[in-house]
């Protein structure tokens, strides 16, 4: 059965996204600040059709191996998108990342409120899930084949998935930016998370990658 | 004027201390896990009177560098010991540390209640100060020469300096621990700390080093 993991950069105070998070601003006030390691990544320049990129070969590796590795995603709703209640507006949403998302494979969104699969170019169909994080889970892995399915986010799903027990794998980049407020990954945890131990401490000059897996 | 800086041991999920705090267990609940990577060093063996300690380097520097380098500390009362209330029980309480503390400088213990200093063996003097956490520095300023001032603890009198914006250097040891909860350092902030940078950002395989000057 394929593992369930996470891939997550966030503040060295907690946060994975900053306080204020809108429409206009999908991370929160300086939210950006925690992935400016991976713009500056070779991989992730040749991925958006540019040339150069000159990061450290320790934050390369783990990109690389990320977007290399997932046979699917899941994320909640507050991820996909800003719209509350029914599909049906007179507005379609189909993301925030335009015609050709950087996923490139299927995509189970969390919601209440059931809508047809949406296909996208470059391999990307958002699915919408309304039976819950166990019942997307299951539709991803038989998605995913082989490959691990990764939790995109946001930090509630990401949580809901923790105290489940259902994780197997969670890799945290922690930049030393201080964001002063917005949402914590370790939060409404019940105490947990529980049962996992950190297989690889490494570190660049920019960002610190923390691996854990299940005991 | 000297500087007024803090070092402190936390935990990936952000805890300073651990849940459960008590006399039997004074760091909480597994506590005692943040401070692992210093117990291993050569230098903690030494001072301590044992022979041998194997730790990493990096990490040796950043012990070394900060048991030489204070002229005098502050810290809560809460941190100083479980007593509240008046001094003159029936029983004095002199610190968690024994006869010889490992300051070995004046140390300042903020208080509501007026106590005569008490010397201890190796150096170390506790003075207890009911003026607040200004008049506090400014004895532990004229206390410490040219050296730093450095804060001890615990998290709630780190965060009224931080408030304050009388911090000057902030060392963080993120070590990869999952507590769960306790004492979080970055809490009741306001929104901060603002106006830090990271001037430098190392790891061991045990502990990632983040050093915060004020910009």
């Amino acid at each position: 059965m394929s593992k369930l993991r996470f891939s997550i950069s966030m503040s060295v105070d907690g946060y994975m996204a900053g306080p204020g998070q809108s429409r206009e601003d999908p991370l929160g006030k300086r939210g950006l600040e925690l992935h400016e390691w991976v713009f500056k990544l070779r991989s992730w320049n040749e991925a958006h059709g540019r040339e150069g990129g000159g990061g450290d070969p320790v934050d390369e590796r783990f990109a690389e191996a990320w977007s290399a590795g997932s046979g699917a995603y899941i994320m909640g709703r507050n991820m996909f998108g800003p719209i509350r209640g029914a599909w049906d507006g007179a507005e379609p949403w189909n993301g925030w990342w335009g015609d050709d998302p950087p996923y490139h494979t299927p995509v189970f969104v969390l919601t209440h409120h059931a809508r047809e699969p949406v296909e996208m170019e470059g391999g990307t169909t958002f699915h919408f899930v309304t039976g819950g994080i166990e019942d997307a889970l299951e539709q991803a892995r038989a998605a995913a084949g082989s490959k691990p399915v990764s939790i995109g986010g946001g930090a509630s799903t990401i949580q809901q998935y923790l105290r489940a027990g259902l994780v197997d794998e969670m890799l945290l980049h922690v930049v030393p930016v201080l964001l002063g407020g917005g949402e914590r990954l370790f939060d409404d945890l019940g105490g947990g998370p529980e049962g996992f131990e950190c297989v690889e401490l490494v570190s660049s000059a920019a960002v610190t990658h923390y691996t854990y897996a299940r005991k």
